[in-house]
């Protein structure tokens, strides 16, 4: 079976992350986040959001949205998500269970997108003691379904929460390729976001994502609750040294950009030579094609790793690794289904 | 600061865990543990204690232990320990994060060893409803005070625990070190220890401790219950590799060796060559010495971290990485503070 | 306002209830369930049960569904349920509060009761990590929306689950209900069910539910767990002594069976007297009357306190204490809205 | 057996508890607590402790404390409390479940009170990150010792505690009985107490003990937070009711003396009429006596139920239903021992 198109953690580390980890393995260094190459790892990433954040990196991102909700969340409360967002739907679980319980709402959207009469007809809902109110937004850029909210839709649906005095999460864990197709990072801290995941392992790392606090007062004793949750790196520059290679090397953006270009192309091969439709718009690393059953199970008999969705659809994911061979190859296949 | 002795995770990884990891880096690989690194890696750690058991990889060892832990007590039960154990005093509370208030019951003994009679006392005090009682006992190989537990201890504190109905786990953190030292790892399953977390971090690999359940019962849908604790690897292979170089090449177990020979050499030097005394048997990889603050004063403001424990002592650690001419470097330090 | 048809728990305790109480209010006794009055109160459901099961006395339903669903799914699994079950609706998230993240699936069916090809297509999905699979499933006797089981679609719903391995959780808030309806509560253990709550306050009593476990296994340390959940009353003769009341002078069924009669003369005038429709069978204490928002604005503001349910039909709810008169009362008020 | 001295939750309910609890079963009442009886009782506390305060009213001591210490101390924190105290030694380990393993940190001192300079040296631990940290003090009024901290001393340890950032909780299961002995109840607030439990059936009501909090911020959507905790009553009436009862006709202070007197006389009749030593100051309504095994064994033997304590002693609890006749046939029974 062939795993090229099948996520973006198939592929493995980029070029500039396995470097910084082979360099980061030198001598000896302070454990539990202390050292050096963490201390630039966060630099660079409050450099690039223009913000002084607080800033920890943390193994996965299951983990970091999990925790950074218990902070904007009281177990009898509830987080407001896309009801496709990888919180409702890929995380087992995991808000209630280091949320202990808090609950998830989900909200209808075309393309991964929050409607915003939806949320809005939430945050007016009378609270009742017998229901979990909410008490946080969370947005994930770009949205599960590849696309990218621009500034402008994220200001229509911070806002009225934020008027409510609710928290905001943003996951982002394709949050590079949200970037790449122009999303201004340091807007985040602008619009209101309280807390951010910022993605490592998609774009190029190994196993990290960086817990990113604009709002200072929900770090405290951020130390203790991340080593209490088992997510504090004992060898904690071997966690940040991947993400340090990308950021500094800036494979971090160029990794992702080639991902999105890869992603266009496949995109235009499909339109153009499949009888397959797209099944939202192609705005970062992944694209969603309409597709018999049938016709996906002989792709998949074909080799071709590629998962249907909760819409339906089919998707394919490009990564910094991605090959124009590859993309060639696939479209081969899938204009070969017909 | 020189951190070569303040602790086993302040090393980097060793030559045969760095090599295994760029191995690692070749092509696309299925994400969260269904790789051949992985698989490989778990064979490795089967074959070592000659075990058919569930083998998972996760990132820390706080995660791994109360993982584990959750799955042999109930909230309203209690873990019994060494009062000096790392789950009781340096994990943050994670045993009653992880286990939603799991207790736990700290046990004397000297050097970190569980007195058999402190033990029985608690496996016959009558259950109470107002107290959480007993349900699992918790060892540590080698014990946190650089200890080995000899088979027959174990089989004198295992047997009335398991003729209880309770579970036991082992935190291997430094298992190597306690193979290094003569311990069987074959025996550990015959032993009866249900569950076993066995140590990476510390033996030379980055940040990775497998969970080995010999009880397979306890791992009803173990993979949910990972991925839900924020400890299942997209990248997964990644996390598997530095362990699986290291027990290919041997190097798990060559390392620990070189660690204990260095503890020996430190121990002896520091009884001829100082005033101080050894506070601990020295038979694994770490050292612990009574010296008066002042003494610890000096020798950290000389440049050397390391640190006092709960039982007064100051402990220096060895890692595969410690070299002669830093041992000699530190005697001279330690000898000069007389 | 009036609240005679708002909720079964806006009247007050019934006679037998409240003579047993001050019965029970004499002496001294031992605390925290061990005296006299509990045991009696629990020989009582055993008896109607036709079992020998373990009971325990709780302070709410809400509590109690909770921490039976604890012994039956781990935090990583989820309870299969109607999606407008009382666990799902009604109670904040109590059972992820309890169960620490557990998993609720809202399964489809007319009238409150589960559809059986939903719950089969629920247990022949494959289990994948990135969700929580069922491990058990809850269900409601009689129905949120005062429906009825028959022994029959019981079984067809339950013998799939425990083929499966899964766990059996009723929701008797309204048992007596049923069994008013003709229900044979000597079936539930024979139909495999593992843990019952037996409900007390809307069959008359005062704050009191009872936790039946048939399968005992679940109760180890039971006493233990209650007390950790804030559910141990130390003055436990009170909290069981209005159930005791009901159960020993019969008023449990003679009540239930006076609330049934009294839902279907309510029923009756309805659907004679005004212009408004059933939602639902009436088959236990409550009737559901589809309704336009504004017929019921008007009759919440002529004083009748009732609430519009999640199918969008306005619920009228009878126990014990209603009265013939205002039966008659409150049709005059629905039948002059027209 | 005899349970008079046990403790004083074997005592039945007070006269005008009951009263109360008759009087309120008339007619229908709104549910959840937002009926006149809860309103009364919560006027009646409010007025006591001269305070706007939130109040609302739960089944049990030991939810009510745990729920309180959870909004005062996050899961990887700690709360700072007497190693006697009830939260401590009584309520297997509810604290940890209802707060995701919040840690407690035992302190010593006498007779119940914790050491000013115990706390201090708690206050200027360094935060380390494998340790969880204190966050809040929780205080026992009167302590679990039967003694009552005067004005200045809990000013002594609350405002370095506040001086911290910390909250501070008191635990008033027998406030009644410090209230009798001259504890100024309108000081709790000026002190600078965040949350009181403020106790109802050791001091002659039913199953129920009052959540007061000072700190209305720490009751953000409250009604939500006990619904899931399953602390709601939906009768809630009958919970309030027999507070209401003797906080109205004064039973509730009148009580409480009668019990701290009968403690007197108990006290002074086994200084003076047997061998056997006071271990605490008789200042509330308990009384510790230091007596050998033999003689307790014997005591009990002759049927009198009393505990043997964490600090050696046996301890003789009065309640407001506590007879002089009762006092003088233990007295015989004790005096007989010798």
């Amino acid at each position: 079976m062939r795993y090229d198109f099948g996520s973006d953690n198939t592929a493995g580390m980029a070029p500039s992350a396995l470097d910084a980890l082979i360099q980061a393995n030198t001598d000896y260094a302070r454990a539990y986040g202390s050292d050096d190459v963490t201390a630039r790892a966060a630099d660079q990433i409050r450099q690039r959001l223009d913000a002084d954040a607080d800033v920890r990196f943390v193994f996965s991102g299951t983990a970091a949205n999990s925790i950074v909700l218990s902070m904007l969340a009281n177990p009898h409360e509830a987080v407001l998500a896309h009801h496709a967002a990888h919180i409702c739907t890929d995380e087992t679980g995991a808000p209630g269970f280091f949320g202990q319980g808090v609950g998830l709402i989900g909200l209808p959207g075309f393309s991964g997108k929050i409607e915003s009469r939806a949320l809005q007809a939430w945050l007016e809902e009378p609270v009742v003691g017998h229901r979990q109110p909410p008490a946080a937004l969370s947005l994930t850029q770009s949205t599960e379904y590849g696309t990218v909210y621009l500034e402008e839709e994220l200001r229509h649906l911070i806002e009225p929460v934020k008027a409510c005095g609710y928290g905001v999460h943003m996951d982002g864990a394709r949050l590079a390729n949200a970037a790449a197709h122009g999303f201004d990072l340091k807007q985040i801290a602008r619009l209101g976001v309280d807390a951010l995941v910022f993605g490592g392992a998609k774009a190029g790392a190994n196993c990290v994502e960086a817990i990113v606090l604009f709002d200072k007062a929900l770090g405290r004793r951020l130390d203790n609750r991340l080593k209490q949750a088992g997510q504090t790196a004992s060898k904690a520059r071997f966690v940040a040294a991947p993400l340090l290679g990308l950021l500094e090397s800036g494979e971090w953006e160029t990794g992702a950009a080639h991902a999105n270009q890869m992603a266009q192309k496949l995109a235009r091969g499909i339109v153009t030579r499949s009888p397959f439709t797209l099944a939202h718009p192609v705005e970062a690393n992944a694209v969603f094609v309409r597709m018999p059953v049938e016709a996906h199970e002989r792709l998949n008999a074909a080799g071709w790793a590629c998962y249907r969705f909760d819409d339906g659809s089919v998707r394919f994911v490009c990564s910094w690794a991605t090959t124009h061979a590859a993309v060639e190859e696939i479209l081969d296949a899938i204009a070969g289904l017909a």
